[in-house]
């Protein structure tokens, strides 16, 4: 009984890689604040997918305290999948951001991003089939003007994603570690980051996908040898890479 | 009477570029966690610069809680450039990493230098002849082995800094923000990466720069109009260049 594991899934890009991955008969560990739209993912998997086990688990990983007793709680389960989609974004100047809203993102975006993969890692690193997913953005390969410290964040996912994924392949390690990029993608990115209570995509942004759709890519990612998933952020089309950043084998500092 | 403040003072490249930055004539705020390493910087300058005013001040900025009471101790300085040197390696494989120290360099290097960079162009970002300078490294720009975790931090800081280049002068403010880009240096971070109680550069270490040499190119950088200042990994250059990453002015996530 494997289980993908997916946070931040009570919308967006998680809440439809669950039901893409359920799609596939993965068993899903759906993670995130808001219990109700848990159970409505649950609901919805539980309907088309009578035979994949749904397990919700209600957590804020932008507190650290709660990052490891998360990891704990998934003990009982085999995992296959490890998906970090949890992360929000804020647009404003740095001299003008809300530093109490940026603290929580460098928690979520990037310190329990570290400590999960880390964890997850050392345990199933030797296990044939297992997969870690961090979600970065195409912020994350460019700054973004009014999203300067958001961009750092997924800078910072996509540095220590692709480098987790060459080292862990010149370990020969069965586990395999990939970056996905989306760009303006259609959830409620944009009203947490721009502190609204609604925003439409439709007429507002020139381009964006759907959630479903980069669920899809997520799965195409999934399928691939490559390492990272990015969309352009001119074309909007998606392509399956090896990693962008260099990588050095040994030197110091 | 215009004051230069250095976390991370207390050796290394921050002990030496307050010796630098005294050298001319500027007024010094050390901080640092070891009291007793400040107070011999102090003696030093005030020995060879009596003219210069030494202030010290002891934080451990790796805790949060530290960040905002020591930027509030220095509103009765006036700040001329603000030099957030102070951080610290990790060398393991994301598998081994001790999860516990991991944490303190991300508060460290990520974010005490984000809240005290947002702090400092929040209340200084109009004022003439104002810089921020943020020691990241060759790991901020190219992912090395072993030290995957840091890197993501320095790519970090890089992004973050060279963003927030950008934006400064997209708006037309006075103060810049730049990068300094160290490759190997002779300071203490080799010990503290290892965790061992002594490590000795020469013969161990192929190419690196001493800690003097960096806190000129330090002063290189302050005196040019580039943003981002790098020692080439290879050959061991210094280099004044203009932002590496690329910039987009607008687009959303």
């Amino acid at each position: 009984m494997n289980y993908t594991v997916i946070t931040g899934a009570s919308s967006g890009i998680g809440y439809e890689a669950a039901l893409a991955f359920a799609a596939r008969g993965k068993n899903i560990i759906a993670v995130a604040r808001r219990e109700d739209k848990l159970n409505e993912l649950k609901k919805a998997i539980s309907s088309i997918y009578p035979e994949v086990d749904v397990v919700t688990i209600t957590a804020d990983l932008s507190i650290s305290g709660n990052v490891y007793s998360f990891y704990d709680s998934l003990k009982p389960y085999e995992i296959e999948t490890f998906i970090n989609n949890a992360g929000f974004g804020n647009f404003d100047s740095v001299a003008d951001q809300n530093l109490s809203k940026i603290q929580s993102m460098l928690r979520l975006n990037i310190e329990s991003l570290t400590v999960l993969s880390s964890l997850f890692v050392r345990d199933y690193e030797n296990v044939a089939g297992t997969q870690l997913i961090n979600v970065s953005s195409g912020g994350g390969y460019t700054i973004v003007a009014d999203a300067v410290t958001y961009c750092g964040t997924k800078f910072y996912v996509s540095a220590f994603t692709e480098g987790l994924a060459q080292e862990l392949s010149s370990k020969g390690a069965h586990m395999k570690a990939k970056v996905l990029a989306p760009a303006a993608t259609e959830t409620e990115f944009a009203q947490r980051s721009f502190d609204v209570n609604e925003f439409e995509y439709n007429g507002t942004v020139p381009q964006y996908h759907t959630a479903k759709e980069m669920a899809q890519f997520m799965l195409d990612l999934y399928d691939s040898d490559k390492v990272v998933g990015i969309v352009n952020g001119e074309t909007y089309e998606f392509s399956l890479v090896d990693p962008l950043y260099p990588y050095a084998k040994r030197s110091r500092k």
